[in-house]
C-alpha cells in the first residue's frame, strides 16, 4: 500500500515517519520544510527509541504526488478549507483518507467536499510536537485509533491498523461516534480551561474548584454523547480520564500550544460543532457554551492585538 | 440623626462625606486614613460638584466612638467578619444598620451576628474610588436603593432617605429582596467576566460571543429570582442593563479593582451565596457556577504566588 501524509507536523510527522521507518512507502506533503526534508531527512526523537529517516519522499506540492491507497491528514482542522485544493491529486477510485484530527463533525464536512471518497477517522493519543525544521519530538504515549466512517473496504482498514502495528504504533479498530465523543470528554475540557485560565492540567485538577468543574464538563460531554446516541459511555469514564490524567506528566494540550505560539485555535471542531450537534439532539452543554464564548474572544482579541 | 459609618472608602466615604456635608451629624471609623483626615479633612472630586469637609469626625478604634441613630457599612463584605468586633461601640436599642454592600445574602449573615439589630440593604449604584488619603474621587452616577430587612421602625427608613435627598443623594425605598436580585443581574455577569477574561464592560459588549454570554449569565440571574421568589423580573430587564451598560462610559466593576490591585474579591458573597440561594430553590446557575470556579482559581493563584 502506498501512503500520502498530508502535513509533516507533530500528528502526520510522527505516523508517517514511524510508517516509512517500517519499510511502507510513504509520501510526505508539507508546507514548510520539504525542502530541509529532502535534502537532510526528517529525524524523530522519541520516548519509544528515536530514529532518523535520511531519504524521505517529501514534496511541497500536492500535484507532485502520486496517487495514494491511504492518505493521512495531519493537518490542524483549521486549515480544512485548503483540503479541496490538496486533496485530489492524491485521490484514486478507492483511496481511503484517514482524518487524523480532533473534534465532532469533521468527518461529515470532510464527506461533503469529497461525496464519493472513502473516510476514517483517526484518533491520535499522543504527546509530540514539530520542534524545528525535519524533527519530531515524541514525548509520550502514541496509540491511535481508527474509526470506519464511509469505508467499504474492511480489508484496507484491517490493513492500514496492521501496518501501523507493524510499524511499532499502537493500533485498533473503534465505533467512530463513540471514539469521537470519548475523546471529546478530555479534549473539550482540558484545552479551553487551560487556554481560559492559562494553566495547566496537573493545576487544574490540584484546585478543588477547577477540579469540580472540569468533572463537570466532562459531564456535560457524556451527557451529550448520550443524546447523540453514543450509549457505551457514563460517569465512570469521566472519573477515569480524571485519574488518568492526575497520573500523566502535566502538560499543555494542543490547543494551549496554538494559544501560546499566536496559531489559530481549534474552536469550531473541538466546541462550536459538538455545542451544536448537542443541541439538535435536546441538550445544552452549558458550560462549555460559555468556555467556547471565551474562547471566541481570546482569540479574537489575539489577532486583532497584532 | 446621629450617623456612624464604618468604612470610610469609596462608598463610605462618599455617603458619609454628602451626608456631613448637608450639615448632619456623622462619625466615620477608618482602618487607614483617620489620622490624616482628622488633621487635613476629607476631600471629595465629585461629577455633582466637589467640596471638602474641613473638619471630619474620624475615629481610628470603634470603642471611641459615639452611639448612633444609623450606622452604614462601607466595608467590602471579604471584612464582615471585622462587624462583631466594629459594630457593637455604636449601637444602642434602635440602632438602625445599612449594609450598603454587594451581593446576596448579606444581611442573613449579619443578622446571625446581631440578632436584634434593626437591619436595612442599601444598594448604591455609583462609580467611584478611594484613589489616595482623604480623598474620594466619585466619577458617575450616584444613587442609593434602601431595602428594609428587618427594620421596625418604618419612619426611620423614611428619614434616612429624606436625609440622603436633602444631601443631593437620588435615594428611594426599595423592595429588599427584589433590589438584591436586581442589582445582582449586573454585578453577576460584569464583576467576574472583566476579572476572567481581563477586560472591560464595553469590550465583552462588542464581541458578539461575550455579548451572547453576558445576555446568557444575565437571563441565568433573572431565573434565579424567580425561583427564589422575586416576581417582578423577565427577560426585558436584562435587555435594559446590556443597553444602560453599552451607553456607559467603559469602567472596571469593583471585583476587577479588587483583582489589579491584589485584593480578595468578593466571591462569597456575589457568587457563591446566590448560586447556593437558587440551587436551594431548584435552579443551577450553570454559566455562572462555571465563573465562580475561575474565579476561585484566580484568587487562589494570585493569593499564593505572592
Amino acid at each position: 500500500m502506498r501512503y500520502g501524509v498530508i502535513g509533516m507536523g507533530a500528528i502526520g510527522g510522527f505516523y508517517g515517519a514511524k510508517l516509512a521507518h517500517a519499510g511502507k512507502e510513504v509520501h510526505f506533503l508539507s508546507h514548510s520544510d520539504y525542502q530541509y526534508v529532502k535534502e537532510r531527512g526528517l529525524q524523530v526523537d522519541s520516548c519509544d527509541g528515536s530514529f532518523h529517516l535520511p531519504h524521505v519522499n517529501a514534496y511541497g506540492a500536492a500535484s507532485d504526488m502520486p496517487k495514494c491507497d491511504v492518505v493521512l491528514i495531519g493537518l490542524k482542522t483549521v486549515n480544512n478549507r485548503l483540503l479541496p485544493e490538496l486533496l485530489p491529486p492524491l485521490l484514486k477510485e478507492d483511496t481511503l483518507v484517514v482524518l487524523i484530527q480532533n473534534g465532532i463533525g469533521v468527518e461529515e464536512d470532510v464527506q461533503k467536499m469529497f461525496p464519493e471518497v472513502q473516510l476514517a477517522a483517526g484518533l491520535a493519543f499522543i504527546c509530540s510536537a514539530k520542534t524545528e525544521p525535519g524533527k519530531v519530538n515524541h514525548q509520550c504515549y502514541g496509540y491511535i485509533n481508527i474509526g470506519n466512517y464511509s469505508c467499504k473496504q474492511q480489508e484496507k482498514i484491517d490493513e492500514v491498523v496492521n501496518d501501523f502495528r507493524q510499524a511499532g504504533v499502537d493500533a485498533n479498530e473503534v465505533e467512530y461516534l463513540e471514539a469521537r465523543w470519548k475523546k471529546a470528554v478530555w479534549n473539550m475540557p482540558f484545552n479551553g480551561m487551560t487556554v481560559a485560565l492559562n494553566t495547566q492540567t496537573d493545576i487544574l485538577l490540584q484546585h478543588p474548584s477547577t477540579l469540580q468543574l472540569i468533572k463537570d464538563q466532562m459531564m456535560e460531554v457524556i451527557e451529550a454523547a448520550q443524546a447523540c446516541g453514543v450509549k457505551n459511555i457514563d460517569e465512570t469514564f469521566a472519573e477515569k480520564m480524571i485519574y488518568n490524567t492526575v497520573h500523566m506528566t502535566p502538560y499543555s494540550p494542543s490547543m494551549k500550544l496554538d494559544f501560546e505560539f499566536k496559531r489559530p485555535m481549534e474552536i469550531d471542531y473541538l466546541y462550536t460543532r459538538p455545542i451544536e450537534e448537542a443541541r439538535k439532539a435536546g441538550y445544552r452543554m452549558k458550560k462549555l457554551e460559555m468556555l467556547e464564548a471565551e474562547l471566541r474572544f481570546l482569540d479574537l482579541r489575539q489577532r486583532t492585538s497584532e
